[in-house]
Order: structure tokens, then sequence, then C-alpha cells
């Protein structure tokens, strides 16, 4: 069972849920239109999963072999990157000044799905191209960005995002890679681990986006620069940069996870972007966008996941019943994987249209409160997308039964692929002190709770239309709100404690499942409302009756349970 | 990092939370002490951690090559079980008539996790020899037993389970392998697919146990008849059966998984057990006891997980903290891993008590009550158990960051191991079901009532401490022993409609969070009671605050949440 590209979810949900229609009609995007939109994803769609998603099986297989130095992508890899990049796919958020098409992040985040869902280990390479042009376009100079940038946007050249050593993984802050300085540029010497695509052979020339210490740096983050140092230098010499190892993974087999040396002879030539020591503002730049990314391969994969399992239980017969998707614990799982998986799409898609808010909308107030709703929601999509990502591919395999248990079905892959995406750029656990430490106290609490307001006139709505197809869903949605808010509110009392840490967690699967729970029912709302005949109501009710509910247990996490954690560490080493 | 069974804990849940204690006080064991129960602890933990354990890592890499009909095992596996057998092990719970020491199975279901936390793939082979042991001997005649019995219970040779066909996994009834008579015996025709251990080189004759169908057999379940057939018949000709291929899976690659053909050159010989057409009692003797096996899989897998979490935590140094386990949300994974695996083995541990009784206690009515008691809390001994070893093992994935999505580490290999146990004896949908439709209403709901009184006697217990450790463990404890009540009194007053189905696998989990808290905090009592200086109060702390606490909503996930099922295969299908 191959991926379909669900176009005419991702474009409801993108509409209806994310708000996209809204901002088309306010002109934020000029002149676009919804028409635009449909044919670019249906065109995307037939891309994942007429060239993309066949490919996928063989990745897993072939892996990425490591010899001499180089690396050999799968069979057919090379060709469909070409083409993709070719048909302008890479450049589709990105800058028209540089061979972009500056179309929507939030409908470039649609596409990252698509790709995604057709194969996570070829759909993660791009979207480290994509953050690295954004941070070249934000910080670089002019030289780097007529050098780099437009070949970057076309997808000729591929980028990297280099920041992890084996001492320094989320503490980035411990790295010792140098840089010194050296005729107007710098050399950079050390090593960096888990370098996704660091090493292979889709294009001529890889861009890596290196964080180093400059010998008279401070300690710590705040010593810490970003380097552009090219595979391939502009005289056409190899740069002193190579893989030395490619990781033996769980998953995402044909995504090269390099081990990078620099410096055999004398350190790799590297060009400053943006200020010396100022680096983590630029990688940060880099890492919201990857993140979000990130997140959207949880939701590709959660609905390729779906669709497998969909599938499969329409076809299997077992016992008396017709085919098992009539068993009602089959249905329990479908359901929570289907709305798992709209949920978490319709929060990474609301994050993509806060993006472009935050760079499009009329008035810097607009922007900046944008710009804090982006930076609210990001952790929430990267984590729980992910989450759910490896939670839905896991009941994807359940539904098999022994099939799914039996690699030829295809379903371990996507459960094995899954599990990386909670853990690289930058794990959950650290998506949820962003969001605790960081995302909720922005603007003294302000960004979260109109964020909770929105959510709640969310919950009248759906009180208000009286569809008796509802069921619950508003009580229960209603009930996660206040919940949200709760938490919210005491997390915002405690400042950064041990305490509060310790909920972060519970907390973040409560904002989204929160979130997730809302956003579903604006989807059934609009369901109803244009009239499209769909069963969203039937969605939006699952979710709220059997999932939104957990919210007064995770509320509870978050504020009483704690208690035990003082004496943990002695408890654990008994 | 490898695995050392946690012997002293093992030792502690077995006579506080599951009730070894009182059981031997009493008598049931006739002359049997602490004392010698805690030297076959040790004794078991020795071989699991010394020799079994480091056989792990080869099992995974080498898997079982097959060719020409042969299963290789891995380097070391033939003499660790040969080893491990010569010691008695096999036998231990098996009857003394024939060579077994007939001590307690909950005793045994001790060892089983310890074989299993060492190696999945090495433990799973001995539970289904056990099961054989356990058919032959309720069902077979004298002549089989004379056999057959002895080797199997020394280990000699080994038993396996064959029920599963293309078209009849958990519809057992829908099998088709023909039994035809023939010279006093019968001939056996047809294939079985994912056959575990079906075809090896460890023992010198295997003994399959195989569902079949009579030609003049009753449609369904109650046409099905069991058979022994030996892979080298009694005068050393080889048997007509073979195994035909050997699965690619997601894990425990050194367990073979055959698919099996009969009767090649005409039927494989094969000898009934039991009476013809009621083969499916003893295969339910059989099962049931294998049920519990693969509940201790989860528990040992879990088991090792944590533990291999545990020393990275301590060792893994990050940031300004000194190692990573000091960080709290690193720790609200490990408190989470090591209080699941804690509940799901007292769970298991007390099916083993209920075992032991039900054969030993001294009226007919306490061995009544005791095999009821066994039948409630098997289906939650395997599925909790299950669930739980996956969600540990992935917890153990995260704790390692990216160090564990690389397969060197070795927690991918607990992730990808631990998966299958949710899905083979029966999955843990099935499980579920069979709680809500078979053991909910065992006896009118009384056995389940019972077992609620006794919940409830511990969070008493709890309230009556006053210990100030036990922070908020009483109150929710209570509230979720309040929401397993009202969900049982509901199922029981559905009886087996759609609604009570459709609640079934939140019912289960309501089930194990609820008694798994209470033995938890039995533990932490005992504890107290014998001043054994340990911290058990933070684990049922931490178990009652952060996981009990799913019970409310787990409750009305069961009792109001199949609103939305109705319409949802409609939905599901657009």
């Amino acid at each position: 069972m191959s991926y379909r590209a669900p176009v005419s979810d991702i474009a409801f949900t993108l509409k209806h849920a994310a708000g996209l229609k809204n901002a088309l009609a306010e002109g934020i995007y000029g002149d676009l239109d919804e028409e635009t939109v449909d044919s670019v994803l249906a065109e995307a769609g037939r891309y994942a999963s007429d060239v993309i998603a066949p490919l996928n099986s063989v990745g897993d297989k072939f892996g990425t072999p490591f010899k001499d130095g180089t690396v050999t992508t799968p069979p057919g890899w090379k060709k469909a990157y070409t083409d993709w990049a070719a048909a302008g796919w890479n450049g589709l958020a990105a800058p028209a000044d540089w061979g972009g098409q500056e179309l929507p992040h939030a409908l470039n985040a649609a596409c990252i799905e698509m790709w995604n869902g057709a194969s996570m280990a070829f759909g993660i390479g791009p979207v480290l191209t994509m953050a690295a042009i954004d941070a070249l376009h934000a910080y670089g100079n002019d030289k780097l960005k007529q050098e780099y940038l437009g070949k970057l946007v076309s997808g000729e050249w591929m980028g990297t995002m280099q920041l992890t050593e084996p001492q320094a993984g989320s503490d980035v802050g411990a790295l010792r890679t140098k840089a010194e300085r050296a005729n107007g540029n710098y050399r950079i010497t050390g090593s960096k681990i888990f370098i996704t695509y660091g090493e292979h052979d889709l294009t001529d020339n890889i861009i890596h986006f290196v964080l180093a210490r400059l010998p008279d740096a401070p300690q710590g983050t705040k010593g810490i620069s970003l380097f552009l140092v090219p595979k391939i230098l502009p005289d056409g010499s190899r740069n002193d940069v190579r893989a030395h190892s490619v990781e033996h993974k769980l998953g995402i087999h044909a995504s090269p996870t390099c081990t990078m040396v620099y410096g055999d002879r004398g350190g790799a030539v590297g060009f400053l972007i943006g200020e010396e020591n100022k680096g983590m503002a630029c990688m940060f730049t880099m890492m919201n966008r990857a993140r979000l990314a990130v997140g959207l391969q949880g939701v590709g994969i959660a609905e390729r996941a779906t669709q497998h399992a969909l599938a499969y239980a329409r076809e299997r017969k077992q016992g008396p019943a017709s085919a098992i998707i009539a068993y009602p614990d089959v249905r329990r799982m479908l359901l929570t994987m289907r709305t798992l998986t709209g949920a978490a799409r319709a929060i990474c898609y609301a994050t993509g249209i806060a993006i472009d808010r935050s760079m499009r909308a009329k008035t810097d107030a607009e922007r900046k409160s944008a710009h804090e709703r982006a930076s609210l929601l990001t952790p929430v999509a990267k984590a729980f997308s992910t989450d759910i990502g490896s939670e839905v591919a896991s009941l994807g395999i359940q539904v098999h039964g022994g099939m799914g248990y039996v690699e030829e079905t295809g379903a371990a892959q996507h459960y094995r692929d899954a599990r990386i995406a909670a853990i690289y750029e930058g794990t959950n656990g650290i998506q949820a002190l962003d969001l605790v430490t960081r995302k909720v106290p922005l603007e003294g609490g302000k960004t979260v709770n109109m964020y909770i307001d929105e959510l709640r006139r969310t919950v009248k709505s759906v009180q208000s239309s009286n569809a008796p197809e509802f069921g619950e869903t508003a009580t229960r949605l209603g009930e996660a709100v206040d919940s949200l808010e709760c938490a919210s509110r005491w997390l915002l009392a405690q400042k950064a404690s041990d305490a509060a840490l310790a909920g972060a967690t519970p907390y973040l699967r409560l904002f989204g499942n929160t979130a997730g729970g809302c956003m579903l029912a604006e989807e059934a709302l609009a369901s109803l409302r244009t009239g499209d005949g769909t069963s969203r109501s039937v969605f939006a009710r699952f979710f709220a009756e059997n999932i939104a509910i957990q919210a007064s247990s995770l509320e509870r996490s978050v504020t009483e349970g704690a208690g035990s954690f003082a004496d943990a560490q002695a408890a654990l080493a008994e």
C-alpha cells in the first residue's frame, strides 16, 4: 500500500482550521487566490504520490552505503530530487529576488507534509536546505548571497545544519569546533556528529552551515559563530571537510547521518554569517523553521500510517464481520490515528499562517503579535506532531496484527522512521522546556492567553451551532480549555521552578490536545457551514470525547505531579 | 550496557505486592520457604545476567538464517539453551512426576521475566515449551505422556504452538489445516504461519502442537482438534512437516518465525490430544499460560530499557547539571519507566499467585475463586504489560536522545523487540475484548467486584498510614478505584453491546493503572513496615499522582466515548 497525498483534506485544514481563507480575504498574500493554492497542492500531491512515495521502501532497504568518503543514495533518488528541484518545489516559499516563488509558508508547510508523507528520508534533506536559505537570506552578506543563495533556492546545491558534537547535544553552548581568522576568512577545525545529509551524491556541492567558536570567544552560547562552509570552494577545489562515517540507524535509512571532520589539511575555509559570536541568533532562525518542518514529518508519517492501516482494515476479513474495520476496537484505533493526525496537521499549518502573518501583516503590531503566536506554537507543532507520529505508526502496526511486525508489509518502516522526529531538531523534552520557560511567559502571558481566548471562541461556536452530531464536543473541549488556562496560569506564577519544569511535557500535550481538538471542531463547523457533505463532526466528536478528555489529568500532572520528584534521584539510584 | 536481573526488586514484589509471603505463611506451597525462593531467584538472576544477556545483541545481528529447510540459531545460543535446560529451569514449575520441580508458577513467572529481560528472542522459545507441557499434562493420554512429557519438561525437546493460518489469525475458528484418521492416528496436511521456533537447531526434536480440522468436524471453533506432531517420529524417521520460510521481522530477530508446511508426502503423523473437536479447550490451557508469559516479556524488556536509560542518564553530562538525570523532564521519563515496569511486574506476579492458588488452595471454593481471579487478571497481565513494554522502550530511546536512534547503542533493539508482545498470543485488542466480554461478567461481576474491594483496602491502608511521603497517593488511588468500579458497573449493565466493546481498550488500561498503582502502594507500605530503607513511596506517589490520575478520563472514554463510533465507518471511508 503506497501513499496518496490527501490533497483535499490538506486544503480543507489549511483554509478552514489554520486560517488561510481569512488570510487570503484580508489580502495578507496580495493577489494570491484559492485556485492557485489548490493547483499547487494538487501538483505537489501528484509528485509526492507518484514519484517520491514509490522510493520509500527502496530507500529503506538500500540505505546510504559509505565508501572512501562518499555516500551513494538509493537507486532513483537522484533523478527524483533533481526533477523535484527543477519543478521549483525547493524555492516555493523562498524570496522571489533569489529565484523563489515567495508563496505562503503555510502552503509550503502543506507541501513539506506531503514530501515527508511520501518518504521521511527524502523529505528531511530539503528541510535543511530551506532552513539554510532562511539563515543566509536573513544574515548573510551580499557576496555570500550572490555566490550561494540562488543555487540553494533552486536546489542545485543542498544545505546542512551542523550543531551537534559528542559532548554538545541539547547543550549547544558546549561545542568545541574551532574557527580561526585567516586571510580575511576563517579556518574551521573539529568534528560534528549526527549531520543529516552531511555527504551525498544528490548535488554537486553541499553547503554546510557550521557552528564554531573563535579563539577569543566568550564561553557558552554567547561565544558561538555561524559559518558557511562549502564542500567545493568557489575556485572548484575541494574544501577541507569530509564525512568520516555514516550511522546505522533504526529508521530513515536513506537519509545519510554523518560524522563530519574539519581540518585534515589545516582547516576548512569558512565564511562568517552575521556577526562574530552572534551565531546562535542565526541558528535559531534555521532551527525554528526546521522545527516546524520536523513537526510536519510527524504529520506526514502519521498520515501515511493511517492510510496504510485503513486500507488493511477495510480489506482484511476476520470472523463473522465482513472486514475488521467493523470491529469497535479497530475503529477506535483508526479514529485515534485519523484524528491525532488531523489535529497535528492543523496545529502545524496554523503555525505556518502565523509565520506568514509575522512577515506579511500590514502593521508592526500585527506582525509582532503574529511572530509571538508563531513562537508559541512552534514547540507544540514540533513535539506534539512528532509524538503522535510515533503513536499513530504504532497503532498502524497494531491494526495489521502479526502482518504489521513483518517488514515486508511496510507498517514497521513507518514505526522505525517516525521515531527520529521526536529526537532531532531539539528533543521533545527541549521543546516542552522551551514552551514552559520562554513561550508561555511571552509578554507576561498575554500571548498564551490570547490564544486560549481564541480556543474558547471555537468552543462557543460549537455550543451555539446546536448540531446534534457534535454530542458532548463543546462540553469536553470547554473543559480542556479550562484545564489549559489553569495550567498556564499556574506555570506563569511558578516561573521556571523545578516543579514547573517537571510538568513541561504533560503541559505540552495538554496544549496540543486542546488546540488540536478545537481546530478539528473548526473544521467540522466549516463543513456544516459549507455543506461539503463530509463527516468531520465524527472526528471532532471522537477527539473531544476520547482524547481531549485527558485534559484534567494532564492539568493535575502539571500542577500537582511534581511532589515525588525531589526524592526521585535517590530512589532511582537504589 | 547489559542487563542485570533486578533480583531484590523482583523478590520484594513477589513477596509483598503479589502475595507470595502470605501464600507461604498459609502453607499453600507445603514446606517451601522464603530462603529457597530467594536462592532460586538469585541463581536465575545470575544465569540471565551472565549467560543469556550477552547473547541478545549477537542474536539481533545474526538472526536465524534459513537454508535448505534448516534454521541456524546465533553463535552461542545452543550452548546457552542446553546449559539452561540442564540446570532445570525449563521444568521449574512442571509436575514432579515428569521430572519437574513443581515450584510455584509465581516463582516461574519471576524467572520468565528474567530470561526475557536478558533476551526476548531467547525467552520466547521456552514459553511455548512450557505451554505445551501444560496441555500435554492436562489432556494427553498416558502413552503420549510417556513418550514426550519427560523430554519436554527437561527441555531436551522443545514445543511449538500452531494456530495461525493466513485466513485465520484472531479468528481461530476459520482454520483449514486438515486431519484425517489413518492407522489409529491422524495425517495432517495444510500450512501454518507465524510459528515461533517452528524450526531450529537448539534441540534434536521439536514437538509441534497443531490445531486442525477433521473431515466431519462441525464448522468454527467447535470443530477443531489438537494434535501432537513431532518433527522426528518415535522410529527416528523424519515426519512430513517442514519449515517453508522464515519471516523478516522488525525485532526479536533471533526467534525464528516460520511458515510450516504439512503433507508434502501424504500427511504428517499426528497424535490426538484430548478428544476430537475439543481442541480449543486444550489450546486455551496453552494460551492462558503463554499469555501471562508474554506479559512477562513486556515486563522484562521494560526493565531492561529502564536499566539502560538510567545508566545513560546518570553518566551523560549536558549543560550546567552534573548529569542529565538532574533535569526534571528526564526524571519524569525515568520515573514513568520505573513505575510502569513495577506496576506491570506486580500484576503479572499476582496472576502467577492466583494460578498457584487455583491449583493448590485447600478447598474447592478457594481454588475456584483463585481460578476466576487468574482468569480476570490474565488479559490485563498480557495487554497492560506489553503496552507498557513498548512505551517504556520508547522512553528509553528518548532518554538517550540521538544516541538512542543509533542501533549500536542497543536502545533501539529494545524498542523493536518489545513491539511484538502486544500482538502475539492474542492481540491486545483481543485481550481487552476478553476482559470486557468474558472476564468482567464472571460470576455476574462478583469476581471483579471482589478484586475492586481488595484494591480499596489498599487505599485505606495508605490513608491510615498517615505517612507524609505518600502525598496525595491515597486520594488519587481512591479516585482511580472509584473510576474502575463505575466503569465495571457500566460494562456489566451494557453486556457485550458495541458501545461496551468500543471501550474495551481504555477499560483495560484503567484496570492496569489502578491495580498497578495499588500494588506499588502495597510495596511502599511493606517497605515502611519492614523498614528496608528503600524509597518505594516515591514510586507509589509518582504513579498515583501522574499515571493513576488518568482514571477519570479513561472511565469517561469507556462510558461516554462511543458516541461517534456508529458513523465512523462512513467517515473513515471518505
